[in-house]
């Protein structure tokens, strides 16, 4: 991407929020569930409220990445295309570590932005290449006390029997998946019931599936977690559908 | 600061690193200390080693902030004047609370960056912020387990008895604060000795003096710590003198 913006040095320092959306022929997918999650982590930074994005100068009528992004002196839109690697891990799932992250889910400091989509994005790239050198695509977070937490750029989502869950954001001090949450909210139309449930890592792994969810990967099947590989579900492709990809 | 740089929208991410500097009539301040962790850095977040900056084009003979930003697309050297705040709270003190960070000491993931200088700040500036909805000026955070480790934008430095000390950052996985590891190196030369130690919040509050050490704001002297009020203490104006300030 050879794209080139003007910003003040302190927009460099990770101070501000963002939100990152398939972009579709039929539009930026999910954009009103996008941009209120970036006004509430815009709120937790006690950044004014965001302006009204004019979305008029987008190329409409193509697939791709929009990436939103908002900071104390700057409101940016670019739209990119969707990386291979993307496309590859959307149709043949990824190799998942798991790592306790270090922090009690319960005990977090009061400015705690866990909850907030900021800038500040160092640990979750340092993550995901920790995974690459161990062969893997990407990590899962745990909690302190053990809890299943998220994955650096995406929520994590499960089938357990006919009940697709994900972790409750609150509860847990993540942040708000709209990528799970829609499928949640659209899976009795499969015949699934939703759930948001704390679950520990040995009670994941016993799953009957695992996902990744995020806005263009859709959703990433976990086909090993921790080394031990896992069959594929024949749900994938139905709840990839399910989400228009 | 009015000035503008052209980036990469990725360079917006917080995935790089930095140093603040003070900028001095006789040059940048313990230049090749910063530079050699912004390196250190650099290795941490899997950047190559930065290039040789050329500081030609700098403007002598003046005081100020310099700043040295280090990402995968750029690296940029900016000067900007030092802020009436900063001046204030070097001269006056400042009004400190404690804060639990909600992280374990001993259980940093294998990726973390807590000792690397990256651009991912928007917890830090949350943390002041926070602090400042309080009126209070700046926070010490401590870890789950009750030690002290460090501040938003400096390293916390004591004296007890003739014995100044800071805390070690490799055992507190924190950032190695190069103001305070160069004000323990000359110690010697007022009579006092230096050491490392891991120190809890009733054990810091107990000592003679408390300051927050970091490059321009040099030594600001604690003047409370969660809301009791501390004497001023006759080492403040010596140990300023001692940092060349």
């Amino acid at each position: 991407m050879d794209e080139r913006i003007l910003v003040s040095p302190s927009d460099l320092l990770g101070d501000g929020v963002f939100e990152t959306l398939h972009l579709r022929p039929s539009g930026p997918w999910l954009l009103p569930e996008h941009l209120d999650r970036l006004a509430r982590s815009a709120a937790l930074l006690d950044l004014p409220p965001p302006p009204p994005i004019d979305l008029g100068g987008l190329q409409a009528r193509r697939t791709g990445v929009m990436r939103i992004v908002y900071t104390r002196n700057l409101l940016h839109v670019s739209v990119s295309e969707i990386s291979e690697q993307v496309l590859r891990e959307r149709r043949d799932g990824v190799r998942v570590l798991s790592a306790d992250l270090g922090v009690s889910v319960g005990r977090r400091p009061p400015w705690s932005l866990s909850a907030a989509k900021s800038l500040s994005y160092a640990s979750n790239f340092a993550a995901r290449r920790w995974a690459a050198r161990q062969q893997a695509d990407d990590v899962i977070w745990t909690s302190l006390e053990g809890y299943v937490l998220e994955a650096p750029t995406s929520s994590v989502v499960w089938l357990s029997g006919d009940t697709l869950c994900t972790v409750p954001p609150a509860e847990a001090g993540i942040l708000d998946g709209i990528t799970a949450g829609h499928l949640l909210s659209v899976a009795g139309s499969v015949g699934l019931r939703p759930a948001f449930r704390m679950i520990t890592l040995p009670e994941l792994a016993a799953a009957d599936a695992i996902w990744l969810a995020s806005s263009v990967r859709g959703l990433a099947e976990v086909i090993s977690l921790d080394g031990v590989p896992r069959g594929r579900s024949p749900w994938t492709p139905r709840l990839l559908s399910l989400l228009g990809f």
